[in-house]
């Protein structure tokens, strides 16, 4: 298999996941000492900063952080640093900047301001190489090894897994429900398989697909409308599911896929009276994720159950493989996307 | 002209801004007592609540409180307080929550959570009489007087200009850069027309439209995408222009619109090389903003050139002509889109 195989390789990297993933919890030491700054220090507030992929995942540590930590968030515009020079006081703030590459100008001018500012910086990358590193007070390698396709999987889930560590060593947890992440993260792409198929027949002609998610998914949600935007060329967009009842729900239609992240717990719950409402306008609805099975959908990709805080980990890899086949059915190459750069430097 | 006629009340009510506008400059007075006792509480972060267009209005607080008052900011996840329980320590920072209708229970809750939490509480309404007002520590009307459209529109401006007025007069300002705010608005929509009947000819038969823009104007891109949305159940997406050409770009073809929101100021002129590059793809450009002239641009929408900072209450209001008359030119009534409702209840 080469480089010149169609998504060859984006799906040698979704195949690196549970084994990478497995090494990431092996190595939870590493970020319980990072942890173990961080609350010494007793931040009374947390800001991520981010872009892209990073940026969901930086949504997903924004849930963690809430719920978890109970402290109140924010996600960091780069542009009020960058653009108009603001310098806000930053004393008791955690300062959180996620870049897979550590190669983006404008977070490492807004972690630098922060940590001018007061803030403890922590970098979460994959280069440890990278200025981001340098600039920040701690670091955290997510360890996913190079990623060679222009759409980030294995980044993306090895930031959420890191994350997800970070935060439970914050506040003393022995990272007991990702133990076995690795395992889990193999049988969901073996056992998704055929399910893929399926929704990537069905799909093969969609052109609106409109991804919904609540609480910890809304991750997923919007990480599954990028991947199919940017492998496929669909028109997606990702909502959270009490948004979508907001308004957007009138553009919905029999020509609308929605794609539901439906992970058992409080916000997979919750997402039953949106798929319900979204298949009353005649929608075709996936339901992604491990309450799948008890959804109102005309199709499903089941995941393995998990506590609910570890579940965007998982159910995103069964959406990687269908923006792959999707994209290799519509006769495109995800791995040489039109316009598009790993890194790309804005201000 | 009656109800029945369609798009009558979403005419009336962008036609009533201007004199709206002005009458909430001229109640100043109310909104800086306000002001005031935010500022003898010295609050350290900000918390912004918000569902659906009220949800872009605390975008762009966001921004005013970043840039103005140097505080960091976070917008609420609802469901971290309703569905998850959430209840981090909000000792020193200050909730506003906003909403039109003062009836959405999730904000509610998590207003009464906030305060319960140490946190000082603002609510910013359109609805004197609403729990939210009552839950609050301290309210502040919008003064839009009742809005019948299902869009909302007088209500999406009132709101951006009591949030400036609030934050101006927090950081001790007269409101100077909003004083003829009134006259600039009727000045932006009668100008204006010529050009909006020129683009609603062009996108007659657009079905996918970006909506972009950097710094304040952010929420304008927002709103504008979420108006075309739900008059004329375009396909849209609204984008920061620097997450624009971090991957969505892939998707900007020759069948795209783009509406780029560009008025004078450092967000504007960093929309140029975003504009540029969607136009390289093929897109067909509106540029909507006092910088609109001096942009890569096959259409152009021009607006007053104001303060940077208020901006966003101008360059919205032709985008509302081009909602409404698009979704007529369409065969559409904006006044009764499918499947909206003015108070959606989640929680």
């Amino acid at each position: 298999m080469t480089d010149a195989q169609p998504g060859a390789l984006m799906t040698a990297e979704i195949d690196q996941q549970p084994g990478m993933l497995a090494t990431i919890a092996e190595h939870r030491a590493d970020i319980a000492a990072v942890a173990a700054d961080i609350a010494r220090h007793r931040p009374r507030f947390a800001l991520l900063a981010a872009r892209g992929s990073s940026d969901h995942a930086a949504i997903y540590a924004k849930y963690l952080i809430e719920v978890l930590l109970g402290l109140p968030v924010g996600l960091v515009s780069p542009s009020t640093t960058t653009l108009y020079g603001a310098r806000p006081d930053l004393r008791d703030v955690l300062v959180i900047s996620v870049s897979q590459s550590g190669g983006s100008p404008d977070l490492l001018e807004v972690t630098q301001a922060a940590r001018d500012a007061g803030a403890r910086t922590v970098a979460v990358s994959n280069t440890r190489s990278s200025q981001l590193f340098s600039a920040a007070d701690l670091a955290v390698d997510i360890r996913a090894g190079q990623e060679n396709a222009v759409a980030a999987t294995k980044t993306y889930t090895a930031t959420l897994l890191t994350l997800y560590l970070l935060v439970d060593a914050i506040r003393g947890g022995d990272g007991g429900a990702v133990a076995d992440i690795g395992e889990r993260a193999e049988t969901t792409l073996r056992d998704s398989a055929d399910q893929v198929s399926h929704a990537v027949d069905r799909f093969r002609f969609a052109d609106r697909v409109i991804a919904a998610a609540r609480g910890y998914s809304y991750a997923s949600a919007l990480e599954s409308s990028l991947k199919l935007a940017e492998t496929s060329y669909l028109q997606t967009h990702a909502y959270s599911g009490a948004d979508l009842l907001h308004g957007p729900v009138a553009a919905v239609d029999e020509e609308t896929a929605v794609l539901g992240m439906t992970s058992a717990g409080r916000g997979g719950e919750a997402m039953g009276d949106v798929l319900r409402a979204v298949g009353e306008r005649g929608a075709d609805v996936l339901a992604v994720g491990s309450a799948a099975s008890s959804m109102p959908a005309a199709l499903r990709i089941d995941v393995p159950e998990t506590a609910e805080e570890v579940a965007p980990i998982l159910e995103i890899l069964p959406v990687q493989r269908l923006a792959l086949h999707l994209s290799l059915a519509r006769g495109g190459n995800p791995d040489n996307p039109r316009g598009l750069h790993k890194v790309t430097k804005t201000r």
